[in-house]
C-alpha cells in the first residue's frame, strides 16, 4: 500500500495496567474506525507507575503483546506497539518495541539502544541505565506499509542509528517517546525533523503526556514528511492523531535532494557491528 | 577566551569582486568596533558571479586569503573566512574555507567535503559536483577561541561529519552557507539547531542573502547555542549580526545531556577514513 493512514496513541498511561490496556483498545477501535490501517503508540504505553525501581516488566510474547496480537487481529490493522518493559535475565529489563501485523503476527521487536541520561540541576535528574539494560541490534523491517525502522525515545539523539536504517532502505522512522517536557520543548521538534530531513524519510513519533511521578511529559506526537514539514501534531492530552503516509513522498525527497547518494564513504565509514546474541 | 562576542558578516555577494571585498572590510570594522574577537563569513564571500562555469577562483594563499590576514592582523581580530573556491589541478575548484588568526597567520583550510545537488522540478537544479572538486579530509583546530570544527553549506545534511568533530573535542562548528531559498525555508532551522543539540555544540552558520542570479538565497544567518537555542538570527539582508558565544555553555549542555558518553559505538561504528593527499 503506497498510501494510507495511521494513528498515532497519545497517552497518558499511569500505574494502573488494566486501565491503560483498556483505553489503549478504544483509541485503536476509534483509529481503525478514521481509516488507520497502522497505529503507533507511545514508549512504555502498558505502565508508569513511578516505583522507585523499574516498572514491572513482561516476557515478550507475554500479556502485553498478546493483546497487540489480538486486537491487530480482531480490527484488521498493523500495530506498532510503541514500547514495554520487557523481562531479561539478570533483572533490569529491555525497554523494547514491538511490530505486530493485522494477522496477529508478531513480526519484529526492537530493544532500546541507548539509555536515557539527564540531570539538570535543580530538574529533571534520570539515568536509565541504572534500572534498565541496553539492546544491542538495529532493527528494521519490509513490510506492505513500506519498510519500517525503529527506534524509542532518547535514541533520537543519535544521527548514526537513523542514518544506519535510512541506509538499508528503511521509509518510515518510528520514534515512540516519553520526553520530558523541558527537554521536549527544546528539543522534540528540531530533532525529529532533522531525522526526516536528512534521512528522506518519514518519521512517526507516538508520544506519552500527563503528569508522571518524576516529570511532566511533553506529549507533541508528530509525524514529519520526508522534506521535513509537520503533517500532525498532537497538543499535551491523551488521544488519537491521524495522519497520511504517502511513500511516494519518501521516493521525491530523496530524487530531489539526493543525500544518501551524495554521502563521502571514502572520507568516513558508518558501519552496524556484526550483531551477536544478547 | 571563555566568553566573547563573534560578528556574522551577512552578505549579497555578486560578480564584482573589488567591491564585495570592499563591503566586507567595512562590516568587519563595524563588527571590531561592537567587540568582535571573530568574524565569521558565508560561502563563496568573494565572488558569485553565475556565469556557465564555476567562478574565478585563486590559489591559496592568493589575494583574498591574503586580504583576510592583512584584515585579522589590522584589527587584532580572528577571522574564519567562509569560503572561496581555490584552484585546484585539473580545472575544477575546490570550495575551501580558512582560518587566520589576529597575528595575520593562515591556520587552517578545509574543502568542502560533500558537494550540492538538488534538484527540484520547476524550481532550483544544481549539481555542484560538475563545476567544484570535493575535499576529503575533515579539519579542526583547537584555538584559544575554543576547538573550531569546519563545514560548508552541503554539508550541513550529513551529520556524520558534525559527530565526527564532536568526538573530536570540537566546541564550535562553522557552517558558512548560500542556501537557497526553497530548501533554506523548509531545511535550514532544524538542520542548524540539531547539529547543535545532538552534539552539544555552538553552531555559527553566516550566510548569503539576496538575489543571486540562479536562485534568491535564504540569508537568516544563525547562531545556536549548545542546548539549541537560536541566540542570534539575521534576516534576509546584508549587515552584521552579533552574537556571544560562552563555552561555558558547551560544558553545560554535554554534562546534562552526555549524548557523546552513551553513544553505542559496540553497535555501530562511525570514522574517519586515514587522509591522504589531495
Amino acid at each position: 500500500m503506497e498510501r494510507y493512514k495511521i494513528g498515532l496513541l497519545q497517552l497518558d498511561s499511569g500505574s494502573d495496567k488494566a486501565s491503560n490496556l483498556k483505553r489503549i483498545e478504544g483509541m485503536i477501535e476509534e483509529a481503525v474506525a478514521g481509516g488507520a490501517s497502522m497505529i503507533s503508540l507511545p514508549e512504555v504505553m502498558n505502565i508508569i507507575s513511578g516505583r522507585d525501581g523499574p516498572d514491572p516488566a513482561e516476557p515478550i510474547p507475554g500479556h502485553t503483546t498478546g493483546l497487540l496480537c489480538r486486537w491487530a487481529k480482531r480490527y484488521g490493522v498493523w500495530i506498532h506497539g510503541g514500547s514495554i518493559l520487557e523481562d531479561a535475565p539478570g533483572g533490569k529489563p529491555f525497554n523494547t518495541t514491538v511490530l505486530v501485523s493485522p494477522g496477529g503476527e508478531l513480526l519484529a521487536s526492537y530493544r532500546k539502544l541507548h539509555l536515557f541520561s539527564v540531570d539538570i540541576p535543580g530538574g529533571v535528574r534520570v539515568r536509565e541505565s541504572d534500572r534498565m539494560r541496553p539492546g544491542r541490534e538495529i532493527v528494521s523491517l519490509p513490510t506492505p506499509l513500506g519498510h519500517l525502522g525503529f527506534s524509542i525515545c532518547y535514541d533520537l539523539r543519535f544521527p548514526e542509528l537513523y542514518r544506519l536504517l535510512a541506509l538499508r532502505g528503511v521509509q518510515v522512522l518510528f520514534v515512540p517517546a516519553s520526553f520530558t517536557h523541558p527537554t521536549g520543548e527544546a528539543h522534540w521538534e528540531p530533532l525529529l525533523r532533522a531525522r526526516a530531513i536528512e534521512n528522506g524519510c518519514y518519521v512517526v513519533a507516538a508520544a506519552q503526556c500527563g503528569e508522571k511521578p518524576k516529570y511532566l511529559a511533553h506529549g507533541n506526537s508528530m509525524v514529519v514528511d520526508p522534506w521535513g514539514e509537520i503533517t500532525a501534531r498532537a497538543g499535551q492530552s491523551e488521544g488519537v492523531l491521524m495522519a497520511e503516509i504517502d511513500l511516494a513522498l519518501v521516493e521525491k525527497a530523496r530524487s530531489q535532494i539526493p543525500t544518501l547518494e551524495t554521502r563521502r564513504p571514502d572520507a568516513y565509514t558508518l558501519e552496524a557491528a556484526a550483531t551477536t546474541p544478547e
